[in-house]
């Protein structure tokens, strides 16, 4: 038996002033949750917590920061380059070990009803956890953005929230709560400061130009180190591992003329994805994750517990 | 500050009588400790049983089994293909994490004098728990076997355990413990039934003949398969990493002509040697372990504690 483990990474129009995110920051340190990550930007005027823990816990904490970004956060004065319709703009749940996506999307709405039955804040469920089809991607939804959302729920039914009174909380806006897989983002640094060999490299590998499914790439400067980097989001590295991007990338830029820099990630990678690797670029037959001696000591001990 | 994390794989020379083996096994099994493997060989009359757990709980483990191994195997009788001194031959100390080399010579000496001052039975100290340099070689201590070793001793003070009164045990013989790092049991499969291919690749890559540093290796022939291996033992696997071991091996087999079939692991694998592999494979220029989601959350879990 292992414990169910979920990650939520929300992400708050917040990204200048120190006093509202240790405010955030503290509401999110609940019981049972570890905080692993925090990162504001100003221009952005945005902040991206990370945490992970059991799926009631990570709710909560969840939930409980939203009611300080009700409180700390207005969107009618707020200004930044990074699109947003909520103080509270995006809130996904990520499986970690332990649970499905199916638990993750009821995770999702149990959550936004939550926010919308606590705050009045209107909530759009998105990516697995959409109740229309519209809204899996999170760009349709945010589109026109607070101020244009604002005004078009006012002349059209079609973008009313999914929870909600078919307007936006005045200052707080709407958030977004949705259900998806572990984003790996994923940089790979080429010995050029040619940026256009960069973006050829994403054209060529990225799904929506028919490369690899579910890569989203696109190239871009490094100015400071004078080099070019493909700039890349794994949406499904169970689908398309970091080890076949990694490989793709270095066949397109060898076919360029152009050797690989380095690899570095954003963030957090599964452990998964390393025994992915492993197991395909050392050619195991069968590779099984028990092999490793800590998965094999931990699974022992969570099954005595 | 992680919770300091021992291996021990106790050797015995007994590998065929089930009641035995059972009965060492639950004197292994003591609270704390986890029992992650026991293979027991009819052919060697020998099993090899791999635990983890806190130090002082893998050792309390193993002393009580040398007692089980000292009531049930009477070394007089014992015929086998392994070579062996001692119903309970070897006992390696191997750190795992939260524990340095040193701390487990500390505890191979406590554990031995623990065994000679509680059984009688006398102990060689081998590998880097060696109190004599001709004694780091596990094979100098077995050399003559039980039988050998016993005359040996009657006639010459200069291969005298380093515990005990100058003589073995008259049916325990007598117990080598040491400590030693984490040995990696690695296979590399060749797409050819030519076992001289496997055997030339091996003497090409192995530390014995100015190859890699810390590789042990072999050519076997799989009859059932109709494939020759390399048979490999890894001793250091962060001096010399599998991957290192595989990039060798795939290319002394490429200049021969030959393909590689497939990898295959005996027993267990350290999560650093994963995370060390995937971090060269794909060309990190830094790859911090706490990079890795669960790395993260059990570091910051048990500094909470």
């Amino acid at each position: 038996m292992t414990l169910p483990l979920v990650e939520s990474v929300p992400n708050f129009s917040e990204g200048r002033e120190e006093a509202t995110l240790a405010a955030l920051e503290q509401a999110l340190r609940q019981p049972g949750v570890t905080l692993l990550g925090r990162e504001a930007d100003a221009d952005h005027n945005r902040s991206v917590f990370t945490l992970a823990g059991p799926p009631h816990a990570v709710s909560a904490a969840v939930v409980a920061a939203v009611g300080v970004a009700l409180e700390l956060i207005d969107l009618r004065s707020h200004r930044g380059e990074h699109p947003r319709i909520g103080a509270a703009d995006v809130i996904p749940f990520v499986p970690v070990r332990g649970l499905t996506m199916q638990d993750c999307v009821h995770l999702a709405w149990r959550t936004g009803e939550e926010i919308w039955r606590r705050y009045s804040i209107p909530v759009y469920f998105y990516e697995q956890a959409a109740r229309l089809p519209e809204r899996v991607r999170l760009e349709n939804i945010r589109r026109g953005q607070f101020e244009g959302l604002r005004h078009e729920l006012a002349a059209s039914p079609l973008r009313a929230p999914d929870l909600g009174a078919g307007q936006l909380h005045p200052t707080a806006g709407a958030t977004a709560v949705g259900a998806r897989k572990f984003l790996i983002a994923y940089n790979i640094n080429l010995k050029t400061p040619n940026l256009e060999i960069a973006q050829a490299i994403a054209r060529k590998i990225r799904a929506s130009s028919g490369g690899l499914p579910h890569l989203k790439a696109m190239g871009v400067m490094l100015h400071s180190r004078g080099l070019a980097q493909v700039s890349m989001n794994l949406t499904d590295y169970e689908a398309t591992p970091i080890h076949t991007v990694f490989a793709a990338v270095q066949a397109e830029a060898a076919a360029l003329g152009v050797e690989i820099a380095g690899s570095e990630l954003i963030g957090f990678i599964p452990r998964r994805a390393l025994e992915l690797a492993f197991a395909s670029l050392l050619r195991f037959d069968r590779f099984r994750s028990q092999a490793v001696l800590e998965n094999a000591l931990e699974a022992r001990l969570e099954s005595s517990c």
